[in-house]
């Protein structure tokens, strides 16, 4: 399957050019935040734009790579022409204000790394530093859908007939070509959807691109996935992760960790999709959980949910410990959180 | 303390003129969904208006059954003067049209039994069964807040200097006294209080009432609770309950049952305040958990969360069974829930 036909599976807001995209100079990335009421993309005409739509949660999961991404590649044009090393000094710079953007998720970084090496090696060689990485972007972005298949096929192959899979937040493109999958091979089974507060990922972004794909999707409040375990409504539970440590710690939306508990007490597996390694988060120890503005959490949607002099806490992310995790699904294979060294680095 | 005493120690929302009275056969309630924006009441003029209040949420938790008992007052003042046998036949009417808002807090029924057979015994002896119910009312409010007092010592005695108390949903009279009676004993706590979607009680009720005490409080999302355990930020767990069985079974708001698994894996203990003993709910299989319209997850204090079209799922309530509980805190002391018949019955 090339990614045009990958592309084809999707629901809308996982599509190539919906997450973000690239025009003449311009970042345009997909308004997840306004999403499902509104179709609206966010224009970005320089790299402050970039970090600041990533920050304010425009897009998130798979997209904040691509964004910043996009944006090294209009730092790369802004310097067109200019001394190297004026140049190279501008990318560096960019890439440090993106990475900052997203503490938690290691991953960006490691790819503006290489973007950056990518341009200066253009600079160095007179070429274009802007082209180069924009080749380099293409380039990863094609590979990955080809390994989202790949999680994908072990990812429905996981699933079975009848089952109903919990998940949490918005498990992006791995997840939902996984149940595109499942459902091409006959499998017939029910998407339950924590509404994952406060950015409401769950209620706005999962459950309409799983409904786009006509498959069975119920939005339920964060508070009820143990008890739907109870019921006997549960028989999988899906994430995607933010971060995997090299020993298996999955570092996901806040929550994650919750419902694992609860599916461990029900005996009922737990399977992360795993995006990439980073050889420098060994550990629990090495991550660095970012935690958000308090005033997120007394609103929904702009309205207030609690007076503005009581206090919040919102840190964003949650670890679910390597003994909590059934499988940890790579594109090379669903590993024991416990072999993952062996196998992704 | 007298319950003039008590009062003075609570939060506006708890007050017993905030909760509901009876004005010359108007049943006046707080309106709990308006709070902590807006200080307002709702009237009623008829038992339909009270029991759609009740089904509307004006009120939950303590509220209802105050204003179903003002309900049945109202009831006999419509047919004061009239046959024995209609009049009776009207509050039975009425009973079993209050009893029918909420199928899993059964205490409701047990209260209104009572006052029927109040009002049919004034009129059979020729008094004001209006009268004899507001009597009857009068004297079980005030016996209750005697043994909320006796609950909130102790929950009070249970807290201890410097905890994390993490509470679900709003748990009322009891744990709020409790509070301001540890506050009183010089113990400092902090309190986290996960909003409780759809309704907002713990970011609406809970976090404005425990700010009302000067008590330090922070508002978090439901899905939150698990990883503040493991960053050692809780050290007691403290709910309210709908229902507890004879064999210590906890009925409560939703996400009460996901907490307490949560807790269990981290060593918290959990303690549950019981309101009163219902001999006809003996064990897990005598609860009817009340599934109410997925609609109400579909929204935010009037604004949307996801599409209309998508579907959802909303029991309100959830199981906590007795191995999960430390301890169930009813006026006469602290007992384990294996031991509850001994002692409640």
């Amino acid at each position: 399957m090339n990614s045009q036909e990958i592309n084809e599976l999707l629901p809308f807001l996982l599509k190539k050019d919906s997450v973000a995209r690239y025009e003449a100079g311009k970042v345009v990335i997909g308004d997840r935040r306004a999403f499902p009421f509104e179709k609206t993309f966010v224009e970005c005409q320089d790299v402050e734009q970039v970090a600041t739509a990533i920050e304010e949660m425009v897009t998130q999961g798979g997209g904040p790579w691509v964004a910043a991404s996009y944006a090294m590649a209009m730092a790369a044009r802004e310097v067109e022409g200019e001394p190297e090393t004026h140049a190279s000094a501008h990318l560096a710079k960019a890439k440090a204000r993106l990475v900052n953007t997203r503490p938690t998720n290691t991953a960006l970084a490691l790819i503006l790394d290489v973007l950056i090496s990518v341009g200066q090696q253009a600079l160095s060689e007179g070429r274009s530093a802007e082209k180069a990485i924009l080749k380099t972007i293409d380039d990863r972005r094609e590979t990955g859908y080809q390994e989202y298949l790949q999680r994908a096929r072990y990812g429905a192959d996981l699933m079975e007939d009848g089952d109903g899979i919990l998940t949490m937040c918005f498990a992006e493109t791995s997840f939902l070509l996984a149940l595109a999958l499942a459902k091409r091979d006959g499998k017939r089974v029910v998407v339950y959807t924590p509404e994952t507060r406060p950015y409401l990922q769950g209620a706005r972004l999962t459950a309409p691109s799983v409904h786009e794909l006509e498959i069975p999707v119920r939005v339920i409040g964060d508070s009820m996935p143990a008890y739907l375990m109870s019921q006997g409504k549960i028989q999988k539970y899906f994430t995607a992760a933010d971060l995997i440590t090299l020993d298996g710690h999955v570092v996901n939306k806040i929550g994650t960790f919750q419902n694992a508990i609860a599916a461990n007490y029900h005996g009922i597996p737990y399977f992360a999709f795993m995006w990439g390694a980073d050889p420098d988060r060994p550990d629990r120890a090495s991550i660095m959980i970012e935690e958000r503005d308090p005033a997120e959490l007394r609103s929904c949607r702009g309205v207030p949910t609690t007076l503005d002099e009581i206090d919040a806490y919102y840190p964003a992310f949650d670890i679910t410990p390597p003994h909590m995790v059934s499988g940890i699904i790579t594109h090379k294979g669903v590993f024991s959180p416990y072999e993952l060294r062996r196998h992704v680095l």
